[in-house]
Parts: C-alpha cells; sequence; structure tokens
C-alpha cells in the first residue's frame, strides 16, 4: 500500500476544489454561515466539514476513502484491522469491551485498577463483572504504574471464565512495562488482551521509544492519535490483530456509540497524522528527543527539581515515555498544583498535575525553543520562589502523599451496570444518602469518583469506602484537584 | 443574560492572544506540528483545539464557561436545561433514553417507528422495550411523516406503565406535526415526550418556520445544531424542561458516552452558533427564505419537476420546513437516485436520494446565487433528458414506489439487548444463517436494517421479516441506495 496516500484529506481537497455547492448539511455550507468575526479561526477547517456525500464513503460501513485509510493506518501501526474513531479513545475503550461481551454470561473481565473511567464505563454499558488487580507502585513517587506478571497469573488461573484482560499501559505520566510476559501468560489461556495504549500512538517509532502494545502481541489496542501525534482533538484509532476479537462485533458497537454524522475534519486529520508518522515519524521523533534531551541537560542545572526518570531500582515501571515530564520541588516549597499555577501564570501549560507532580506532555510536535522557554520559566519560578535556597528534601519525605491504592492485590468481582439504584435485581431499592467524604467511610459508592486529571477512578459504584480511601480524597480536595463524581457541595452518593 | 457573548469561544481566542507554550495534549501544539501540506485548512483550527486546560472548564463537569454557554443556549431556545454535545445528536438521544431507565423495570418506551438508528440504539444499550407505532403516510409521495394523536392516546391506554413516548419531528424531509395536542396527552398520564429535533434546530425563530418541540412543551429536544444552523459537524444540543427528566442523570450518561476529551472547536462553534441565531437568526433566515421563495418562483417554469409543497389535503404532516426542498422528475424518466447523480455531475450535491426523490438541504447561510445555480443546473437537466418534452405523471402513478411501511398501527413490544444472540436469558442460542433478502422472508433479523440516508431502520432486531418488508428493501437495492445492516453480499443475517 502506498503510504504517501492520505485517501480522506486527499479527497477532502478534491471536493473543495470542484467549486460545489451544498444542498446539504451542515447548515455552515462550507463556512460561508459562520458569524463573520470567528472567519479567520474556522472557516478553513469549514469548507472540508462535509459530510457522507457520493464519494466520501462511510464511517460506519467504509467501503472507499475511509476503508482505504483504515487499511494503510493498519500497515502503518501493525494491525489486521484499524477502525478509524472521531470519538476519542473513549469509544474505542466502550466498543472493545461491549463486542467480547455475550447475553446471559457473567462476562467477566479481570482489569488493571488504574484504568481510564471510559474502561469502567464500557463495563456498566456491558453490565460486565471485573475483578481489579492493583498495580505495582513506585516507591519514589509514588506513582501506580504496571501489573505483576504473577498477579495476572494468580486471576487467570482464580478466574478460568474471564473473558479477556484489560490494561492500560503507560500510564498518565508516560510509566509503563514490557507487556510480552503478561500477554503470553493471557494467551496461553486463549483470552485476548485489552490495551488502552491512549498516551502510546508514537510507540515503536523510534528506537528510543518504548515498544508498541500491539508489538507485544495486544488482541486489541485503543491509541488516541490526538495526544501524541498530530490529529484533532478526539481523533483516535482502535486496531485489531489476530482471530480472539470478532471485527464485525467492534464495527457494530462502534456504529451504535458515534455519531452518524462523524466529523470530516478529525477523520482527514488522522488520515495526515499516520501519513506523517509513517513517512516522517523517525526524523520528527529524531527532533523532539533532540529537545527533551536539551531540557534533561538544562534540568540539570536546577537539581531542586525532581524528574522522573527510568529508575531500574522500581519494579512499577520499565518503559517511560521520553516525551513526558514528570515533575517535582524537592523543597516540599511548591505542590503540584501550586507549581501547575505557577507554570500557567508565566504562560506555559502543562497536561496535568497531582499533589506532588506536574506533568508535562511533549510531542512530534515539541521544539528546541519550547524546552528553552521552558527552562527560562522554571528558573524564574526558582529565584521567585528562592527554591535555590533551599534545603532539598530526599524522594522519601517529598512523596509523603502517595497515591498507593489500598485494596486487596485481587479484588473480588464487581458487578456493573448502568442503573445502580439497585444492587442486584431482587434486593429492595437502596436510599441514596448525600453524606461528606468523611461520612462515607463504611458506606457503598453509588458513582465513580475519580480525580482528573489523570482519570483513574478510585471508587467505583459498588465498592466500600475505606478510611484510606476517604483519606485520599480528602487529600486531593484540598490540594485542588477536580474530583468528577462529587456533588457540587463536594459530597459522595452512597447507600 | 447577555447574548451576545460567546464565553467559550471568547476564551479560546483569549488563551490564543497569551502567547502560551503547550506542554499538554494534543500533540499537534496548536498546530505547529501539523503535516506543512495542511497547514492551509487545518492549522488556524488547531490553534483553538484545546483541552481542559486551567479557565477552560470541563464538560462532563462544568462550572465555568461551558456552563455559562449552557446557559446562554438554554435561554435561547427555551430551555431550562442545554447540555452541549460532542456527540450529534446521536448521543444526545442515547442519553436521553438512558437516563428514564431504571434497574429492574421492563423500562417500556412508546417509539415513533420512523426514528433515527440512534434512538433504537439507545433503547439496545438501555436494554429496553419498544412499542412502535406507524406514522401516518403522505398519500401523494409515500413519505412517513407524523403520528395520529389517536394512536397515542390508544398506546398509553394500551401500555400505562409506558416511561415515555419518543418522536422524531420533523422528518428528514422536512415533514412534521404540531406536537402539542400529542404532548398535552402524553402529560396528562404524567409521562415524558422526548423529540428527536435533529432536523429542526432553526423552528421558532422566524414567523414562517414551524414552531419548535420545546414551545409545545417537550420535556427533552435534541437538535442537530450543526445541520440547518452554523456549528461543525458533530455539534449538537440537547435541551430538557419541567422535571419529569433529571438533568444530573442525563449528564451522568453523556459522561459515559461522550469523549473524556471533548473537541473544542466543535463547543466554540455551538456557543457561536447559538450567538448568531439569538442575535441576527431572523434576519438570516429572512433571506434564506427570499433565496427559497425565488427557487420556488423559478421551478414554475419547469414543471415538470414536482415538488412536497405544504398540502392541506394529507394527515400525514401539517408543518414542512421551508429550509428543505423535496424534489422529484414528474415524467418517470430520472428516479430519485439519478436525479441526485445527474445534479453532482453538475456540482450541486443534495442532501439526500430515496427511489423517488431528491432532497436538499438549505440553511441559514443559503444565499440566493446558490438558488440561481441549482435552477440553472436543473434547467440543463431538463435539456439533456428532454424533460420539458414529455408527458407528466399524476402523483399517483408517479409515486407507485411508495415508503410506507407495513405494519401494525401499533406493534407488540420489542425487547431491545446489546447483544441479539439469544431472544432471552433461558432460551438456547440460536443459529445466525446469512440468506439473501428473498429467503429471509418469515426468519427474525438479527441486525437493524437501515436505508441510509434517511437513516430510519425499517427492521429491527427481534423482528419477523414480512413479504412486504423484503420487498421493499429488494426495491432500495435496486435504487442504489446504501443499506447499512447487510451483509458484504448484499445478505441478511437472521435467526
Amino acid at each position: 500500500m502506498d503510504q504517501k496516500k492520505a485517501p480522506i484529506y486527499d479527497r477532502m481537497l478534491e471536493h473543495r476544489s470542484l467549486g460545489t455547492t451544498s444542498f446539504h448539511v451542515p447548515g455552515h455550507k462550507a463556512g460561508v454561515g459562520l458569524d463573520p468575526l470567528a472567519i479567520d479561526i474556522l472557516q478553513t477547517v469549514m469548507s472540508i466539514d462535509l459530510t457522507e456525500l457520493t464519494g466520501l464513503d462511510d464511517l460506519h460501513q467504509p467501503e472507499g476513502i475511509i476503508r482505504e485509510a483504515e487499511q494503510l493506518a493498519a500497515g502503518c501501526f501493525g494491525a489486521d484491522h484499524t477502525f478509524l474513531l472521531v470519538g476519542g479513545s473513549t469509544v474505542g475503550n466502550l466498543a472493545m469491551i461491549l463486542s467480547l461481551c455475550e447475553k446471559g454470561r457473567e462476562n467477566l473481565f479481570i482489569v488493571q485498577r488504574n484504568v481510564h473511567k471510559s474502561i469502567i464505563h464500557g463495563l456498566m454499558l456491558a453490565g460486565a463483572q471485573a475483578v481489579f488487580l492493583t498495580p505495582q507502585v513506585d516507591g519514589a513517587t509514588g506513582i501506580a504504574a504496571g501489573l505483576a506478571l504473577c498477579d495476572i497469573e494468580a486471576a487467570i488461573r482464580q478466574y478460568p471464565s474471564a473473558v479477556g484482560v484489560l490494561l492500560t499501559n503507560p500510564n498518565y505520566y508516560g510509566m509503563g512495562i514490557e507487556l510480552d510476559a503478561i500477554i503470553d501468560c493471557v494467551h496461553a489461556q486463549g483470552k485476548p488482551v485489552l490495551v488502552d495504549e491512549a498516551h502510546g500512538a508514537h510507540y515503536g517509532f523510534h528506537p528510543d521509544v518504548p515498544r508498541s502494545a500491539l508489538a507485544a502481541g495486544a488482541d486489541g489496542v485503543v491509541q488516541s492519535t490526538h495526544k501524541m501525534l498530530t490529529a484533532m482533538t478526539m481523533g483516535a484509532m482502535l486496531h485489531l490483530q489476530g482471530n480472539r476479537i470478532d471485527p464485525s462485533s467492534v464495527r457494530r458497537h462502534l456504529s451504535i456509540l458515534q455519531s452518524s454524522s462523524p466529523s470530516y475534519p478529525i477523520l482527514a486529520s488522522l488520515d495526515l497524522s499516520r501519513r506523517q508518522l509513517h513517512l516522517h515519524g523517525r526524523s520528527l521523533l529524531d527532533k523532539a528527543l533532540e529537545a527533551v534531551y536539551r531540557l534533561h541537560q538544562g534540568m540539570r542545572q536546577m537539581p531542586w527539581y525532581q524528574l522522573v526518570e527510568l529508575d531500574t531500582s522500581t519494579q512499577a515501571y520499565n518503559t517511560l515515555d521520553p516525551l513526558k515530564l514528570t515533575l517535582s520541588d524537592r523543597t516540599g516549597t511548591l505542590g503540584g498544583f501550586e507549581l501547575q499555577h505557577q507554570l500557567e501564570q508565566h504562560h506555559c501549560y502543562p497536561e496535568m498535575a497531582d499533589p506532588n507532580n506536574v506533568v508535562l506532555a511533549f510531542s512530534i510536535a515539541t521544539r528546541e525553543q519550547d524546552m528553552d522557554r521552558l527552562l527560562h520559566v522554571l528558573l524564574t519560578i526558582s529565584t521567585e520562589f528562592s527554591l535555590d535556597k533551599q534545603q532539598l528534601a530526599g524522594p522519601a519525605e517529598f512523596a509523603k502523599i502517595r497515591c498507593a491504592f489500598e485494596y486487596p492485590t485481587i479484588s473480588h468481582p464487581v458487578q456493573f451496570a448502568l442503573y445502580t439504584n439497585q444492587p442486584t435485581d431482587l434486593a429492595p431499592p437502596l436510599t441514596t444518602l448525600e453524606v461528606s467524604i468523611e461520612e462515607a467511610v463504611g458506606h457503598v459508592a453509588k458513582q465513580v469518583i475519580t480525580p482528573y486529571p489523570p482519570g483513574i477512578p478510585i471508587l467505583y459504584p459498588g465498592e466500600r469506602v475505606s478510611a484510606e480511601t476517604a483519606q485520599q480524597l480528602r487529600v486531593w480536595v484540598r490540594s485542588g484537584a477536580r474530583i468528577h463524581g462529587l456533588t457540587k457541595n463536594g459530597n459522595m452518593l452512597v447507600n
């Protein structure tokens, strides 16, 4: 296949060049009807904001340019089937889970606990069961990363009827594990491994970047092409390989979940992003990694900032994305959210923060001048807060607030459902209470509670709230994190 | 509230003007990383393709600019609560249905049969039941439009446990009914009415355009803001009024279905579209309707084309969207798909076709020169095919192919589920057969079968295939329509 082609984007340009008159949706008519004040920003994209016209194919039953773009993407990423997504990795995760479920079965999945909330939403939509495996926690940072092989082995033995294993790799901080051994173990039992690789669309395209989940043998992989590559936001891909997942079932569920009027600019940007990665990925990553190297060199002059670097002493992860930087203040002066605020005051916007850390996301578009600005701003902040004049706390002290999850290694099965008013069909309806985080201890959570970012749920509906969990939640709230699932008053809904 | 504001768009511009450096997703870094060949088209929109940064709010828990934009939209459209949607009317329909369902109940809805497939997908996701009401069919065109009040009354009496009524109004052709009496009847039983008003986002903003579903009292209304107004594709809104639908339940289900990284360009375009409609809607519609008037005048010179005009002799509809034009060839020379093809050859792209008709969608952006071009092209086609020299068939003859649905007025309840391998939990799995449309007669459909456009399912999983339905399907296939749900070989999956 000719990876120099971008069939969707090329066809959009061709249609645009015809000088057609639109008697179809969208109503902006190639941007003509746009608010004149917004013409500068939105009119050119609207010139390719088309719909399923003759020759423009149909995302839900692709036979033309979209099919060709999906085949090119499959070839580029090493998949047997690739689905272009306009609803983000979210719909990819939902569809992967739904496509493995069957009516009348328990549909039990073995699930890494620190998954993105869309995995849990998929379990809810499917009415599936989950056994959660607690990830290993990195001692130096308190960050939850990958699963231990022995935990997977034990869970597979304990739940031989499981329909599959759901992993997230790498995590939001770029920490991950080599998946080969885990995947081999699961495949030995004939089960598929689904990997949410939202943060790793660039994996495998440079020797200094970790290998991809597909290369490690994963059966289904979801990638946010917009995160580290150059697609528009909500542009993502779902890749399949092997015969453990039925592509037609995936397509059917995507048709249910995704808009019947998908965005062509997003589809075209996925097509462009794949072409760019295939043709120029190596050289673009070379440049981006040079910029990262320059940053790391500069950071050596500011030892009061702690960087997460690949640490052979930890078992929590053994791969680290060089395009993510996790940064904290070793003097203890600025917490993660404060450091984020200071960076923003100087117009450097990080990806996210947690109570300790700020996470910066680079990409194949990151340039040396971005790093120079960042170094300059970090130095300015150092001076403003006299970080350079203070004693440095050791990692053990600085990482006082741990994100460790206080759960058993292998949880009991949790039954998910969309409607959580009643724990089972037979039990009487339970009263829903709104209580403070303190009062919630001992009650059963009624909603997913997710600090966001990083979007890792720490409580699932049906799980009992432990004192440790409540304590963690209070720390997040006090640190200024945004917590999804709390009420307006910062309370919790419980049974 | 100040409808001159566009809080989301304004904040995007403000962020853009700060000259920030992005250490966050998306990876294109405001378009810097884009394929150089695509800069002209996509770079400016990428400058506002941001993510949930500080100050940019959170679609799933809005407290800032998105909340303000939603409140302004509610004020503009006359709702109590409005939700901005980035997944199209599709996710609005899914969330409306899910938000009314409760675990352990039958969750039976009374459903207009000619709904968009996303309504059926909502029933499947919810595991709900549906009783289908056959719409009235317009004798002149064979097009299915609105429900009869007496059918709603009978269904409500027959199914007093129904949780709500699901209507689509107007249909794809712009035909609709005044909903007040139906809504009053359903409200008298304390039940909510949900209206898929995807094609009517402009309704109520000009005296020559039909009234809106919200004005008629509907409890939940979904509108495709991109279709007749000027938002980007996938931009839509869900409006609620009254207290029969819980806004927090709708928000929860939207959070499950929509991307956790929603597209800010789409959100901003919704915001701009609302502001434009509120401030200039009347005058923009004045101009568009003048253009429509000019078109209708011109069409009088070409009596061999039949236009659908508001027809007081039909009971199938009593409102007609002036921004839709349904056109057919009265000489019988060109079927709908052929006429569509001819228009496209002359670079006029219609919205859709059926075996008889071509449907043209105008919008508030349609201008007089568009209509002049259309008239010119229609005249050219007339000459090419000598339409002006042929005998005109009467409506009765010309409309030989009817789209009438051969179903009982009120169907038996159909149980929907995501997994249709088994009709019930207890029955043994049924073998799935792939058979030709002819052979499918008497079997039970396993997939939704939808001619697309207009996207109205004519078979639902669990329904038995009648001879009349098979005959209809063959007509569509022969006419060149695209049929979702058939196999690659044009066959059907049945049990």
